[in-house]
């Protein structure tokens, strides 16, 4: 079935050890578009400006995500992050934010996208996420990512939001910074009482935990040799993950276990090069391969 | 088979978040020993001073370690080490160190203990560490663990010590300053350049990594919702390994795996109280009800 995504689509200027780019395509929705593309059809609801490239919303739409719901505002300039990263690469350093479209960006679902059972509200402003979640009419299963940022300065949109939606996924210093809980099963406990039924805690190159009422599991990441850009991990997990649902309707236990394996897998992808470059160099079948590898890595035979 | 262990027998004293203890038994060699005697006959190689209770030694000999090799040192006091842990508790800050009968410990193996098959260096000076591992007559396996501080002191001692030994276990912040590469895989590797067969980073919370030359996996941690003191984790982890390898004598890829699987069980009972407490409160069956519940989290169903 269908996934809806809303979240930022950007231009991305980003230095890493191992080099650097400028003005590529990034934003949550975009990495979470692309990696979830490979299971399911995605329908994007995103803002950009007149300077947005032309050869980027092809590379999208080559990839059979629909843009009708990326908007080009007349005379803006699309959103841009510029960040870096150093070290064990676990952690951005933000440079520069231009929020340019994104703030005023109001989104109306058109009535295709408000049928979409499977809906995405990658990290963005939560009164946006909630705007659009409240549009969504057919949800089957909605689920919303957030930063920092939005705990910080929007706690109440944010808290509202997770009354009223199935799954959140953030990272282990967003669940400790939401919680005051240092300790990530306690942390993720506190966020099931804030609403969600599951929250999904991503660890970087850790792995990520999975928490609902009846299962509590970790899994670690596909270890790998050479992260060249960790830029859009988080969203491609998410991708990954919403992708596989939205596209076996397998929400079971069993089911979320396998959805967080193949984000886990997707997103082991995305890092080895910048943007979208390593996503464009790969198709279903290697993402398939390198799952067995990972489910094989993980069986313990008796 | 059995065991032989050689490393520190500690009085600790530990203050973290849920508590606090003086002179408390502890020492690389104590929790290794005492993890791995679920699983195999264990033979402990080790200095303590005059101070040393005699219930301690009890403790050990009640779990059916062979504590003969134990070597009171006359007028000795024994080593002691006193720690904190804050916030997420994943790495120890040490306030004090006393070596005591440390300074000058010279272990020459009785007969019997030198024809032991199973051999582990826990932390201790790596001269040490070689003197054992040249003494042992018998070896079918023999692993060592380190510590920054002999990284940073001892290298030429450890890097001999290393290309006479099967396997190494260190940290990951261990491994990244041998090496000085901050990828995990990539530091494994260049370890096992070094000389071992074999390499296991511990990550603490975040479970542990395995490397040889036809092997990379990595496991997580099994999840815990209560850490009330990690000291002797790492520990706890290798004699789970090691007293599994040692009782199965399965050191291929999948009894490794399996190995590594018990370290991370056995290591989620030492950190849920203080010294050996959880440990003398539990048996070889509850570990096994827990390794099942780890073996079925990580079971990714088709």
């Amino acid at each position: 079935m269908s996934l809806l995504v809303v979240g930022t689509v950007a231009l991305d200027t980003v230095e890493t050890p191992h080099g650097d780019v400028a003005d590529a395509l990034g934003g949550s929705a975009t990495f979470f578009s692309y990696a979830a593309s490979f299971f399911t059809p995605v329908r994007l609801i995103a803002v950009i400006g007149e300077d947005f490239p032309h050869a980027h919303r092809d590379l999208l739409e080559a990839r059979g995500v629909d843009t009708s719901g990326l908007i080009v505002q007349p005379g803006g300039r699309t959103f841009r992050w510029r960040g870096k990263y150093e070290g064990d690469m676990n952690s951005a350093q933000t440079l520069e934010t231009q929020l340019n479209v994104l703030t005023n960006f109001d989104p109306t679902l058109p009535e295709s996208h408000a049928q979409t059972p499977y809906v995405f509200l990658a990290n963005i402003d939560p009164n946006i996420q909630l705007k659009v979640l409240r549009q969504a009419k057919r949800k089957r299963l909605a689920v919303a990512d957030t930063m920092n940022f939005w705990i910080e300065t929007e706690r109440d949109a944010l808290l509202k939001l997770w009354r009223e939606i199935d799954g959140v996924v953030l990272n282990d210093g967003e669940a400790r910074l939401v919680t005051q809980e240092v300790n990530l099963v306690k942390a993720g406990r506190k966020i099931l009482d804030m609403g969600p039924r599951f929250v999904i805690i991503k660890k970087g190159e850790h792995g990520s935990m999975f928490l609902s009422a009846t299962d509590t599991f970790t899994l670690p990441a596909f270890p790998m040799s050479e992260v060249v850009d960790p830029t859009g991990a988080g969203d491609s997990f998410a991708g990954g993950i919403m992708g596989y649902l939205a596209a076996t309707g397998r929400l079971d236990s069993e089911g979320f276990k396998r959805a967080m394996a193949f984000g886990t897998v997707v997103a082991s992808f995305n890092v080895e090069d910048f943007s979208l470059r390593r996503f464009q160099r790969t198709e279903l079948a290697e993402i398939e391969r390198r799952f067995r590898h990972y489910q094989e890595m993980l069986a313990i035979q008796e």
